[in-house]
């Protein structure tokens, strides 16, 4: 399997509080994990925005079975042509796995058809993940019925998705809001996983969720 | 449209803080609020396990569109031939609003093939029941994105349920949980409508939500 | 109920063969047959490409609760600025009815962020539509388990549409080919029908399924 | 991998033009071919109704993990316990991946809830299966967008059965009829593939779609 990590990469070079968790970037720490935890079967590569066509020219993208985007301050500089690139890529069969604010990158919201908006808050509160589709592989290696992550930021209903086909986890937020975590999605003869955490929050990018396709 | 509401009449007799609440039953008060939501084109009767083959004789049945099932410590005092008959007539067409409790009412689990448990915790916690799927006729009426009740029963995930066809609502409760709060399935020509809350709070049952059919 | 009948009508006045069945354009036909089987609690528009912004400025939109669209040859002469209004309407809570060679209209398209094509064939052949989905609304008032179309254009699968949330008709045709002939859709606050028959043959859009919101 | 190939075991036994196909039976037949594709990672073993407990004794079900159901004129032979045995063990997380005719087996009707019906002929007729869903690993390897079997009993719809989760394949036969012939359902923490072909049809059974789990 070949995975390719796509980050806008602009937060951490303008932001000291992201560089301290992320000083080469949230791509080359996506990078490490993986490597890390699916070792030498799969092959990991990385773009970024500043790289020419983004890092993602035609051979690239023919070459990666899987694309995990991170994206947030940047998604309007993404252009059109790599846009569509990438929407048809997954027509065609790659898998693409949209983090956190890529939930408004304009690869999603392209093969999504509706806002993808949601309402948010930075509020450093906690928030707990509950499985809802435990015979679901991507559920593989969970301990127990849900997991925690301390201190996140909160994203909640209504998310303006098309109703996913599987539904595999549901965050519940300390401040009362409920957010869908984790959703499938097939179009064309590719498959998206859309999944929420990972804002500027080191260890989320650690955890074995991350091992699924 | 004609509706029977069938309540297994057994909390309200022997425990007088349900009777407080329910002095004549939860039927009667599930009637008289279907009566004055949906008016007089609608007609609304009420059967109890007590009645001779628990008030659900076939001739009953069959002149039932929407049969609404409320019941909690005597799921197992309803015969089987009474089960069977409601789920069969379900398949040929009529409308199941298994609520709260029900969720481990024999006919819902016969027509899932699931557990349908749950997890639950009794501590008058607020429950916030958030909107996912606002398309749905059965969120018309709802103002904003979510409504709450101050004090419920807590029902949290894994809900052990099929997949549902349409999810509906989600609820958020204070100790940590969510929870499928509103789910429905289609088996045979009939439709089923999930809907959590009713845990002997009378204003849960008020609510213009239960318009549905 | 306000329904605003959408139709290219460029086929009727360049083929001689369509003007025969209709005379003053699909729309026509369709917007009768509406008016006769939905009665006077509804009202019909009809909308044309040659109008001024196609018949479908922001107030047209704003008052139509189902948009139904028939568009063949000349989808790439929609304008973008048309396209977006429509799909943000549906987003809002307008329903869409895209008939026929629609499922390549554009906000169709735009809507479904997949390709919508599929395999097709003019021969003449015959189909018959069987329901699959006989709890749902659309299906009532159809005799029987399916019905049929003497000759009809043949459209099969690999359909590349979204999985749809209800699948209500899968067509078989004579020559060997299946396909998913009416699927609905919840997209935001709007709901979409997409439904198959409808090239060229008269009697195909009297047929009371139309009836569905 | 563990698979169990559970077999009624009696057609062969009492009908002649069946032994010519399957002499030792058809979970034979079907345990060399997932033997010979599998290869030496998977285990496979069978068992038949006439076993005590019909070979399926709690702990052979526990050492299972995907159980295979062939099944027809002796539905009824098949105890509750073993019926019950069976769909708790599914819950809990095996595998069932019930063929042809055992759309009406005793575990997968419990499992369903609804009836699961369906119209039949046996008239030696064409069947063409297609692809509707080409982003699932159900169908890897298939070459094309369909593939044949030039002689086989004919299912039809309306097939009572809830809507699956995925629907994988659609069959069009040469008579006039259509059936979701391949069909996912996720339970409990378990899965179901419900695949329609198999009637006394030794080279169904060898075809390479039989590879999933």
């Amino acid at each position: 399997m070949r995975i390719t990590i796509w980050n806008e990469y602009v937060h951490e070079k303008q932001n000291p509080a992201v560089a301290r968790h992320y000083p080469e970037g949230i791509h080359t720490v996506l990078a490490e994990a993986l490597r890390k935890h699916l070792g030498p079967s799969v092959s990991v590569r990385t773009a970024t925005l500043e790289h020419p066509e983004h890092g993602l020219p035609q051979s690239v993208l023919d070459e990666t079975d899987v694309l995990v985007w991170w994206g947030h301050q940047a998604h309007d500089h993404v252009s059109d042509e790599v846009v569509e690139r990438v929407a048809k890529r997954v027509l065609d069969g790659m898998g693409l796995v949209p983090l956190h604010s890529a939930h408004l990158s304009r690869p999603f919201v392209r093969l999504m058809g509706t806002s993808c908006m949601l309402r948010w808050r930075e509020a450093d509160e906690k928030e707990r993940i509950w499985v809802v589709n435990p015979s679901h592989p991507i559920t593989e290696g969970i301990d127990g019925e849900f997991f925690e992550i301390e201190r996140e930021e909160m994203y909640g209903e209504f998310f303006d998705i098309p109703p996913p086909e599987e539904l595999i986890f549901i965050s519940w937020f300390q401040g009362g809001e409920v957010f869908r975590s984790g959703c499938t999605f097939r179009r064309g003869k590719g498959k998206i996983f859309y999944f929420r955490p990972g804002h500027e929050t080191y260890p989320t990018y650690h955890h074995p969720m991350v091992q699924r396709i």
